[in-house]
């Protein structure tokens, strides 16, 4: 199986200049979002819009075309009308860019092949690498550069994002920026006439800042290369993914979207265990598995320790951990008679710790101490719920400066609304991800412990 | 079985006068918050504090005691010691005082059952319905009177909500108040020394403001009564509830938390089916069925209709109605030719109908007109992501005005951050359930449609 080098892609994710060709200054239409994107960004390199009708574009000078920009770009970027796209393309490999980002639409999507067969031939002929056509761009958040049309800016983390769906990512970058979510590439691939899944996990399999890669698949052409990229990346990055489409109604609508075939849900499963991708199957699942696992090492085993200030919000989670094949286990006497030490009598000690509701920053503090001092848990879940006597701030300190001192995994639960907004915020700032509900909390728990076995059976292999 | 007649209950729930017997002006305890929240509500029956050390609380007049109140109130609520209760509660019940509160903790919970069972023992012997003890109050919008101690007000609305658990309120109020969620009645049912979740049920069966009812059950004393009112009760409101402890794990948590025994799933659901129970797994769940069941009607059949404006979304949230036994069926050609008359070329119109990423106001009327009016579809669900070129206003506000015409039911579901609150909450005012995620509007979906088969089965028995 032959992968792509690493090399043969940082031109497309890391370019030194940019030219963008149909840049505009219709800022509600894609070239005139582009540019406005792209111009405003912090990137210290060069960019250059490129439209033979302006001579000026917020402020920058605008070229008529490639000749007269004055070095030979390492990336271009294209938002011409679909027919034009193959003779800028083509331009742009003579000149030698190395890559290209095609925005335009009109290709595949619509039942045009020949033309997207075009780009391929391109591509293959000079080796120019593609993203898209018909795609929404990418984002590198560690040079400042913004490459897509969004509305949304992404903030910086270490979370990378991978979809084939351009209204996917931008749901996604919204909602990630209104939770304080960062990600380091922001990838839509678009139609995939050239680069595709293999090609984004090869390129982020090295990447320093990415700490977990998330991806959102709809169908994949080459199953083998996919499985030999994944296998890869997952050796050096957690990979979390969904395969939508997986039922017959899904795969029916995935076939009219991106003209992906169907998969069974067991190849599927096969797949992505074999090649060390975990698998959730909602998109909230996927952004806060990717936070788990980009945030929180992986824990040594599935034992869970669970501590709430509040005894419903304790059960419904163990649960969950149960229904998903967690253990919370009961504590030793010894353990249990160190809790009772810090806690007031009428706490339970069992696993889960309910501190009772006036728990604050001390008793979080202690509790949470003990517990991932304790061998007998591999992760901890700590659950805060206002109930008026204390806000969130105390035990968001302390979940927090707990979290900050150990090697096991910490998840944080908060219930409620504007009352637990402060405490959700330092836990993000400290990279304790949040959930809000028993089920989510629960299942990125078991992301998280499965990424070791996955490890396991991949590197068995 | 002897269930409870709603007269006995309406003392409690809609007292004409209310004395607070321990009411302070420490707002950060209990008897302070009680005070300020019943004090400040737009009651307009009589609210009497009561504290022989206190002559004026907030600008009201203060009582030394029960018999210096003008009148024999309906109702008494109790903040004072526990061990101080059944005086208080003895010389109110004596009194003629029909129902009585009980915050005070110090019972059951830390094991003190001799205290709760006279408690028990007045309530028997003077007909005194008690809710309580340990418990956080309730709130009855629609006469505008809070008897909490919540720092989060309850919006006015048609869901009422049932606890064991005096946490879950809080956390439920807090988180409902941000989503815009409002309550008819909000009862927390601590100890259940007399008032229990049958009780709860036969008063809301008949109360005029009340469209659903959401239940968090921990335990169950008494499953025969519990049974026979929630058949009773959902002969008239849809009820929907979760079960926490149904693992080992959470049975053990619940055990040790409200002394609630276990109770095996499969016992629980066929309880919950013979009795016309919706049962969801996620409190999450609980408050998205719950509105949905109040605000939409059941569908007639499980057959979904999906528009999208974005194809991924479409596709994952086929999968899931698919995953919980929904249909997504594939439209006839006739509806098909109806659909593509409305839609560009390159839009799906199979189901999940995929209007483009450009879908407006007039795209979104048309096709949702279309796919109510149509014999093939029970049940809409409208999906919105922003994709930049178009706001969330028009697609709610299309979505709003095609429900407000039809007797079938309709859920939204907007994906991303700021760019869908507009919308949000025009489809809120609407009263059509916005979701965020595809698993969550599916088990929404589920729910409704659960509806009209429990009713047949508990009408068969």
């Amino acid at each position: 199986m032959e992968l792509p080098t690493r090399e043969s892609l940082k031109p497309l994710f890391e370019p030194k200049s940019v030219a963008l060709i149909g840049a505009s200054h219709k800022l509600h239409k894609v070239g005139g979002a582009l540019a406005r994107n792209a111009l405003s960004s912090s990137f210290s390199g060069q960019i250059y819009p490129v439209n033979p009708n302006l001579k000026t574009l917020f402020g920058h000078r605008v070229y008529r075309d490639l000749n007269e920009v004055p070095e030979v770009v390492d990336l271009v970027e294209i938002a011409v009308p679909g027919s034009a796209v193959p003779r800028v393309l083509l331009e742009a490999a003579q000149k030698g860019v190395k890559a290209a980002i095609i925005v335009s639409s009109g290709f595949a999507e619509i039942g045009n092949f020949e033309l997207q067969e075009e780009l391929a031939k391109i591509s293959h002929r000079y080796g120019i690498r593609i993203l898209g056509p018909n795609c929404f761009g990418l984002i590198n958040t560690a040079v400042g550069l913004d490459l897509t049309f969004s509305f949304t800016q992404a903030i910086k983390g270490s979370i990378s994002f991978i979809s084939q769906s351009g209204a996917m990512c931008c749901g996604t970058l919204d909602y990630a920026f209104q939770k304080g979510i960062g990600f380091s590439k922001f990838i839509n691939l678009g139609n995939k006439c050239d680069v595709d899944e293999a090609d984004a996990l090869i390129y982020l399999s090295e990447d320093p800042q990415t700490k977990a890669i998330a991806l959102y698949i709809e169908g994949i052409r080459d199953g083998r290369r996919f499985m030999a990229a994944a296998k890869e990346a997952s050796k050096n990055k957690p990979i979390i993914g969904i395969k939508a489409g997986l039922t017959e109604a899904g795969a029916r609508a995935a076939l009219s979207h991106t003209g992906s075939l169907a998969n069974r849900k067991e190849l599927v499963d096969a797949a992505f265990l074999q090649s060390g991708v975990v698998r959730v199957d909602d998109i909230e699942d996927l952004i806060g598995g990717a936070l788990a696992l980009a945030w929180q090492p992986p824990p040594r085993g599935t034992r869970i320790g669970i501590i709430t200030n509040a005894g419903g919000l304790g059960v419904t989670v163990a649960d969950w951990c149960q229904i998903l094949d967690l253990k919370v286990p009961v504590f030793s006497e010894e353990m249990r008679s160190k809790l009772r030490a810090v806690l007031p009598e009428i706490a339970a000690t069992a696993n889960p710790v309910d501190m009772t509701g006036d728990a604050d920053f001390d008793r979080y503090k202690a509790v949470s101490q003990i517990l991932l001092e304790s061998e007998e848990v591999d992760l901890l879940i700590a659950i805060f719920t206002s109930q008026g006597l204390v806000t969130s701030y105390g035990p968001a300190q302390a979940i927090s400066e707990t979290a900050n001192k150990t090697r096991k995994p910490v998840l944080a639960m908060l219930m409620g609304g504007s009352s637990i907004e402060q405490g959700r915020r330092i836990l993000i700032q400290n990279e304790i991800p949040v959930y809000h509900f028993p089920e989510k909390i629960a299942i990125a728990a078991k992301a998280l412990t499965q990424l070791r076995s996955l490890r396991r059976h991949s590197s068995d292999k």
